[in-house]
């Protein structure tokens, strides 16, 4: 395991975030792609306070096969002024972001790159919700399981009904995740929903795959989200020690693609690991936790991810919403920007969009949705349907 | 720029290959993608000599809409048995092979893993050649170019007419580079085209835009490859040393998506920035270079890369050719293995498939086709049509 602050030579090796950006999630069709992601890498150069020139590389989040535009890293590289720097695309489904952040964070540790822009970004409402259910029922196996019909929906009311069967984990705690989404979404203006709804409203809303009904299920969306890392040194060099928020731990695991070769179907095995080898890494433990983002595609995925992360114990996480103790003022507020929910889930882009929240957060920058005194967070973002998961967490000194 | 060898404590930082795979490639019908992928990864833990659990991580180069199955390196990862170990996915069209490289450099180079897996890997033959055409053209810009029906075969082409005009290189030139790639490629038992073929042969075959025919024109193929990177340290621990060949110079440029934005149309930018970069860390000129693989999805391309790597002066790469000089015996050997035009052209494999090539020519290996006393190769990945190239250079002690 990699030490997270210095080498042998007491160089001081950390990896921090100096600058974030987040366009609106939605349908966005007054936008390009790589106008989406223009949108959210001027913000985060002007939050960072440099010069396009400062800038050594970039790194995509992006599923590439939603946009008519091929390789779309290339486009997006050239839009943004970028050309000549060097680029290149990651690829694990919904948590492709953050396999981007996980590539800076690398180049910058290796000494190859000083300052890179992390640019998350995808347009799917140009695609028919045919089309993107077909593209999405093809993340899982297409030899042994989607030729028979599986669906996103499909699997995680698979683990729904599991995790009632084995815990008792209700309808209603399941909605009550979704109440949580939308009333913080409500107090994003980055959020697609900005509604709160109540229990009865997502209960009486329509079965998609039982138990999960529409309001149990993220949406698609359009968007982009850029975050711009750098190393120490350079960071000392340019004067932005004072807002940098470290990113201190990093996880990365993965689960056999077909859900039949998985131990159980209550929780992601590959999030149990991401987190310990993120909190090994960062030095800490779950209890430290100030505040996270979780990927909650579904509510029974806010849920496990709770019980994943070690928020809670094992098939308490409906306990643990039905407390309230996933809102501010709880043991850890999770989704405090709405989570994918309320906000959308433009695949390529919510890993990186999460990073901005929890930094925001780190800053004290997030208003009236502001988590007191965080110094701590972490991110959580699932590819698949937990074949990947990525667990990062950052801090605030 | 990073330096290539030790930190300020004096550790060894360098970066090493200590074992190499690849599948024959062509229309590859009785395996999919992930047997593809095992077939290769297979035989680089047996090159390497190491047990499965020595892999830390594994990093995938991959076209993913080539696939039915969404999100291959799942698959991938699962098939290889690599659960729960880290995988992702890299994306930068043709390119993507040397992508996977670099990221696996970076990420050992880090201390986050210390031995990865790098696979490429592509089925492209269970898409009918139409599809593919419109995939690929997608490449180029759709916004300004593809829309008005610009293909791959189209863009190479208007780059042999430039050339030609400034230049005088004619299409016996672009002949000879393929009758080189087919002597070569028929001595290759990896390559999908192992017969020789005359230049008056190609000089007959149909026009496909001219002046590129068929003979100047590579072939989409299935296929896989795999290297496996580790540290210094960690080579020391197994024992890889004497057979190791060390990854020491990187370079990674983007030129513009548009080939309208280009200040030239004789060669590629991004590859003289790319070679550039790679010369510096590794502390080279390009007559170090003792053999080379680049990429010739079209004639013209090579003889591009001849000039743009300096292996000649501009304008000079088609009498490189016509004299012999890429030959084994001439200046710079180029594509002893028969490059794509002879081994055919698996996307994501490529760039794998190319260090498999130079590290196997390192180590002495390649019998017929050995280059005499190779201590310092490269490689020449240029996804896309020059929007990504990639420049590895590889050196063995």
């Amino acid at each position: 395991m990699v030490g997270n602050t210095s080498n042998q030579a007491g160089s001081d090796l950390r990896v921090g975030v100096i600058g974030v950006g987040h366009g609106v999630f939605g349908r966005r069709s007054d936008a390009s792609v790589q106008e989406l992601a223009f949108e959210a890498y001027r913000e985060a150069l002007q939050d960072a306070g440099l010069e396009p020139d400062a800038i050594d590389a970039s790194v995509i989040g992006a599923v590439p096969e939603y946009h008519k535009q091929r390789s779309v890293g290339g486009v997006v590289q050239e839009y943004l002024n970028l050309n000549p720097k060097p680029t290149w695309l990651t690829e694990v489904a919904c948590a492709s972001g953050s396999a981007a952040i996980r590539t800076a964070w690398m180049a910058i540790r290796s000494g190859l790159h000083q300052v890179v822009a992390v640019i998350g970004c995808q347009k799917m409402t140009e695609l028919t919700t045919p089309e993107i259910l077909a593209l999405m029922g093809r993340v899982g196996d297409v030899q042994w399981e989607s030729v028979f019909g599986t669906t996103f929906p499909g699997y995680y009311a698979m683990f729904a009904e599991r995790h009632r069967h084995e815990f008792g984990t209700s309808e209603e705690q399941l909605a009550l995740v979704a109440v949580k989404n939308h009333y913080y979404g409500a107090r994003n203006d980055k959020a697609l929903f900005r509604k709160e709804i109540t229990v009865e409203k997502a209960l009486a809303s329509d079965p998609v795959a039982s138990p999960l009904r529409v309001y149990d299920c993220c949406a698609n969306a359009d968007g982009a989200a850029c975050v711009i890392l750098a190393g120490a040194d350079r960071i000392r060099e340019i004067g932005a020690g004072d807002r940098t928020v470290w990113l201190d731990g990093l996880g990365c695991a993965t689960a056999s693609m077909s859900v039949l070769r998985r131990p159980h179907l209550t929780g992601l095995p590959s999030a149990e690991d991401a987190a310990q080898q993120a909190y090994a890494m960062a030095g800490i433990t779950a209890g430290d936790i100030d505040v996270a983002d979780v990927h909650d595609c579904f509510t029974i995925a806010e849920i496990m991810a709770y019980e994943d992360l070690g928020f809670c114990a094992k098939g308490e996480g409906g306990r643990f919403i039905a407390e309230k103790q996933s809102y501010v003022g709880g043991t850890t507020p999770v989704n405090i920007d709405g989570g994918l929910k309320a906000k959308g889930h433009p695949i390529g882009a919510t890993g990186v969009s999460m990073a901005y929240e929890i930094i925001r957060q780190l800053r004290g920058e997030c208003g009236e949705r502001q988590v007191p005194d965080a110094s701590v967070g972490l991110t959580h973002n699932v590819g698949g349907i937990g074949q990947y998961c990525f667990v990062n967490v950052f801090r605030r000194e």
